[in-house]
């Protein structure tokens, strides 16, 4: 199943390694990753999107508790939440095909933040579904590249 | 000196872990961290922001190089880029400043993600600098929660 955790650390050195050798260690591969700092600059949060066996993931959800620099760790998966990923994606284009995409990216609310005279860089936030979505929508463009940040989460209300 | 490293590996587990012990090895405090698939779900993509000695992240870069699963390493200090990051911000909010809030945080060109009775979460992009100060503007109504993805960054053109 997939799992939304929201780990909230110390924003020491040392950490961050800590921890994705405690997934690592028990077979878990990382989908997506978001670390950044808080309103209080010693603290960090991190979202970790994971797929795989709930019971394991209990147990490393417990791992993680008892790590002295953790302060904090809530799974999503038993509360209503929101969450958002970006993605910078440039593609492709032409002076024949510019006016098109540029009205076909705006049903998605895109932000066109870069454009060259062979390739436009578009800004895109979402949930996981709906970023995949829009990429697979501009794929017949031309994808030059793709630079996705981890998804973050916030319980609701 | 701030740089911000692109680094695409494959995806694969354990390899989160080995680039984070590479640098917290030699004492780097990963600054920003975002992990996403790319266009290619057999590639991941992480941009790495850090700050320190120049001639010691060029070790850890070339370090990096090394590693088996790294396919390539970008440090955009050497050019012309967009850099963008996302953040959700939970913040107080009552009957007779909710106007007056949505008024204020519109400059920003953020959006409005959920609401409740006493609280709205926003969702802001933009480069670290602007995302910092939207949080220092909106820290007087009091903030519930923040959560930030990392810095993600494509080269111009």
């Amino acid at each position: 199943m997939r799992h939304t955790i929201s780990v909230l650390v110390e924003n020491k050195f040392g950490v961050l390694a800590r921890i994705s050798t405690l997934f690592a260690a028990r077979g878990f591969n990382i989908d997506s990753l978001a670390v950044g700092e808080t309103d209080d600059p010693a603290l960090s949060r991190m979202t970790i999107v994971v797929k795989g066996d709930d019971s394991v993931l209990e147990q490393v959800t417990k791992q993680l508790n008892k790590l002295v620099d953790v302060i904090k760790v809530n799974d999503f998966n038993d509360v209503k939440y929101v969450e958002r990923g970006l993605a910078l994606i440039k593609i492709n284009v032409n002076k024949s095909n510019r006016a098109e995409i540029m009205q076909t990216v705006s049903i998605f609310r895109t932000r066109i933040i870069d454009v060259s005279q062979d390739s436009m860089t578009i800004e895109i936030t979402g949930d996981e579904e709906k970023i995949e979505a829009f990429i697979e929508m501009v794929k017949p463009y031309g994808i030059k590249e793709v630079c996705r940040t981890g998804i973050v989460a916030l319980a609701r209300g």
